[in-house]
């Protein structure tokens, strides 16, 4: 069976999703075929561009007639954050199946309102990281319970985007276009690591800070917070994080182990199982690409490492072989407006100074 | 203008160079359109699943058939060494571009007649690792003297795969079929990084060793190397080297500074400049991906690494890059055959047990 | 000139300090003199036992008789924090130089009690990672303005001592004579750290957490902060960070560069210089063994590295270097009080669950 | 019972040894107390200088003087290569025990001249990585079977010592006074290694160059070997290899595992183990400060990192624990002796430019 897909956006996310568009079908069997039929942008000779070099059939640069024909299966929404809803609940209620880029939305009530628009309908959002076959092997050593109880999660994104004045122009510097800054651009991701690793998070004690005057979101943001699982959590994220240029990681502690992972180095997971003998407890340097790693089947041989890119591709793929059992689907728009509650969390505490359940 | 190929091959390498093909549009504004016309192998069966998996328009089971088409300008050759020749020069004297898997050939003397058989004619071999983006960055500093006199060249490569005996039946461990072991198989990678990156070889003594007895091939080799530049070489190859799956990398030392490189983390470059002030020396672990790193401005954003197929969407376009400016190509055949005669006098050494001029 | 020295314990960090007194003199040209005289503990033959094997000239059970003997010159104490107030009180006013293990106190007002009882007086407090060369190297790179302005100041402490409950009988665990627990023992580096390579700090929020049910004392403690200098800080220190055995470090970020260190790792300090050029901007592994580096011409050479004791030794050269030359030695009681009324700080904190001015 | 040392020499391998003999008492239980007696040097005022800084009681200018006294039991020698024979062959002859700087002499015979001479009595050769507790470490893993046969033992030694053109007059840049190069500096280092680790060399094949023209000894040196126990050997030394200061290590490569190991990180000893179950295989990067590792009870504690001066310091220890239970200690001359030969038929076989028997 052949599924339609409608992109709308044409910037760097929209190059992501489009490769993991065309690649998914190479490296995985899937029970649907995709076709990437029509991708949306407004300014015609940028489209017509994009479309050429990504393999798309049609440009549009009307989203709405786009979402509404009835070729179209699935809807992907690679535009800036302010038009998340809109589009994603028009598209629900034209009876798509929508795929959102993170963060779902500006505002938890927003994020809400697409939720319920789609409920019934499956539904993706690109919270891509779940999808590094280190965290996903990471996933699978806290299920068989090699970390035993978790005492800590620690949890960093560092870029240094913001350290650019010059880039204070763009939509991810404005409130009414991005939500919040560092929030939700770094921090939104860290907290889905965190809900699909460790568990939900009760409360958050957060602080937000701006340090160039005169932007309107926050470069960094700083939070605690207590899991339902009983572990402490510290999350750190920054647009200043000079020498990091896309430096999203955590560590996990637990009574038999821990784990650490940086994405900049996402071919390996830092393991220390300390039901090894005394002498011989250190941390393991897996290089996670077979045998027997999450995904290492589907893309190359043990030692032939993946990138970026491939967090798309499976995430794709997961996603039309959950699908095609009719099983759920995660992170899909319900697990993203948790985070999307948790981002209003830090913002509230953030203004009381104090610490805010969630 | 369309370039219509033929690929010979469906196993492993062939899925690397298939997705290639595929990808190089992509990510570089090509001055042609590539198009995977034809696939061939024996076993219809498999030849028709990578067929379709792959998106190659045909599957035919006659490469003799497939290369004489008047509608297929490029031949691709992803078989066993064994094959090369046969294919190549047919191939070439059908006209066509041909493109190598590495190495070139079973000895010096097939490779040479598979040179004279594509002289003028555009090839490729597939010495992939030479587009790593920090190989090709390593090149650059050497070229800019920023290692001014080099007095190293260390190399090695190491897998585990002959510390399986199970695979001692596969066509790699048939001298018939491969010519040679882990020379051929991962040393042929490393002569060709130092043919690129330092310079030529004038006289190598060599140890070439077989662990498991029965086999055909060497398992382990080493050497010692002169080059042309006055540099000293080192090099190793194992598939007894337990623990790293595709260890392949170097080390240069130069009176100016020194650079490192293991293809399992191939997004970094380690670079000590010895011009930074006395206590501020340090090798620098250079994440290369941008900005202003090679192919950063193709592939994803800073930071955003990429993996293994890349190198050889790179070589594929860079080779197109090439063609259409009527621009040598490199590594070519001749490149490849001068890789063929160091391997034959690595042979020749560890037979004599005595230096051999190269 | 000969000054002599008695010192109170005789346990783990009595033999670092003891190490320290008979080692400054070998590594450093020292003005003093330093004599290994009295030495102080309550189990007679446990204290023969270190007398001997440490070099002391005299055992006495009564520290009280030792430190107001008229031939001792420097008290050290080198016991559990409760002990640390009412000997060093009484040094002081017998008019000796006073050493004390860190952390100064069980409360600040103590600790208030320990200064001004001490003013006028030499006094040390052995927050020894000041003296790590690549930590005063950090310094020395901060002061030449190589960070610029600083954004970030993150740090950690983690070992895993608190997940053995065995341990949990020791004075470490008794709040009557720990003061606290993972903040007194861990965190109270960090915030030496913190006062010392960074600045005052303003407010915190904290939270502290003891996993361990009947533990007196926190395991675990995380603490947003705000700087003086307009920098954010993150601090957390955790007895159950399994897999780490002395894990202190710190990233600090500013505009011109960052920086990182790790105590496992000591010799090694990580410099990005944002100054370089864009290509060639990656994080420098400095190994601080000269030439250049701080310390580096007392002990080894380039690339011998240096351990854990030196820095006692090079705490001990340090102060009686400045002693000769009636300059101020940091830190003293005063710079430990501050850290003192940090901790407390986080106490109030962590119970009210606010930001609280420090 | 007091072991009274006569030392001869005053330079910075002096310091390390003297170094040592001060601390085996305090951080190991002796049966033997040492005594710092006599230091002898030319030049009177440095000789003076040191004594003081380094406690030795009496400095003399005759070292002749000094070995022949009958209240010496120990002569320790840590002056230039040259004068090794002739001190430690008349040392023997007075009856003491020897304990001599590597490498042994300047050429095998010699070394053979002073095995003979102190043949029954016990003596010492400061190889002293051999008690690097990680080197040590992988010695307990490979006796305990856990990397099972083995296949290839690499090593290499680089400092960048020969790159600054001035130090070319300094005694180790002469061939009557060093023997060689890097072979004997650098290298001998690496042969003990082996011999210690794997086992005895064969045979070997060897290049020598000199870079700097005018140099009587090698600059660097490199070789391929064959051990008894049928595993392949690579070594390389340069004092050429810009940017690494102490880097002395190897890898073992065994069918059930594999080792690294690099001094200038001696703290860590990376193990690769092929039992672990498939996905969980990587290598461990083991602290090796304990619990359990080797001289991990004597120094500190686990995560509190030792230096470059403990395995001088253990070497001391292991030495005189040997020495009063009556057990043999290595390395010992005859050791040393070995290595010397090895040295020469890397000489030899560099001449040739043939393989040598060893």
């Amino acid at each position: 069976m052949r599924l339609n897909i409608a992109m709308i956006g044409t910037g760097f996310i929209a190059r992501a999703h489009a490769n993991a568009f065309h690649q998914a079908g190479r490296f995985f069997s899937l029970p649907f075929e995709l076709a990437t039929k029509v991708v949306c942008g407004r300014d015609p000779s940028r489209l017509e561009a994009f479309r050429r070099q990504w393999g798309w059939e049609e440009g549009l640069t009307d989203w709405e007639a786009a979402i509404s024909r009835p070729d179209i299966q699935i809807v992907d929404i690679a535009v800036p954050n302010r038009l998340h809803a809109p589009i994603a609940i028009r598209a629900a209620r034209a009876g798509k199946i929508v795929f959102c880029e993170k963060p779902l939305a500006l505002t938890a009530a927003e994020g809400k309102a697409m939720a319920e628009a789609a409920r019934g309908r499956p539904t993706l959002v690109w919270f891509n990281y779940r999808r590094s076959p280190a965290v996903r092997f990471a996933k699978q050593l806290i299920e068989e319970g090699r970390l035993g109880r978790i005492f800590h999660f620690r949890s960093y994104y560092f870029n240094q985007s913001g350290a650019d004045p010059t880039k204070a122009s763009t939509w991810r510097y404005r409130r009414s276009e991005a939500g919040s800054g560092a929030i939700s651009d770094l921090l939104s991701h860290s907290f889905d690591m965190a809900l699909y690793l460790n568990s939900n998070i009760l409360e958050l004690s957060a602080l937000a800070h701006t340090f160039v005057s005169g932007r309107e979101v926050d470069d960094a943001v700083m939070l605690m917070a207590r899991f339902a699982n009983g572990s402490l959590g510290s999350f750190e994220a920054s647009r200043f994080g000079i020498g990091r240029r896309n430096g999203m990681g955590f560590e996990i502690y637990g009574e038999r182990g821990s784990l650490a992972f940086d994405q900049e180095d996402m071919n390996r997971l830092r393991f220390f199982d300390r039901s090894d003998g005394a002498s011989l407890q250190a941390a393991r340097e897996l290089l996670v690409t077979g045998p027997d790693h999450p995904y290492s089947a589907n893309f190359w041989k043990p030692g032939h490492i993946i990138g970026y890119e491939h967090t798309f591709i499976a995430t794709v793929a997961d996603f039309l072989l959950a699908l095609a059992e009719d099983k759920p689907f995660h992170p899909d728009f319900d697990d993203a407006l948790r985070t999307q509650e948790l981002i209003e969390a830090i913002e509230s505490s953030a203004a009381s100074g104090r610490w805010q359940s969630a």
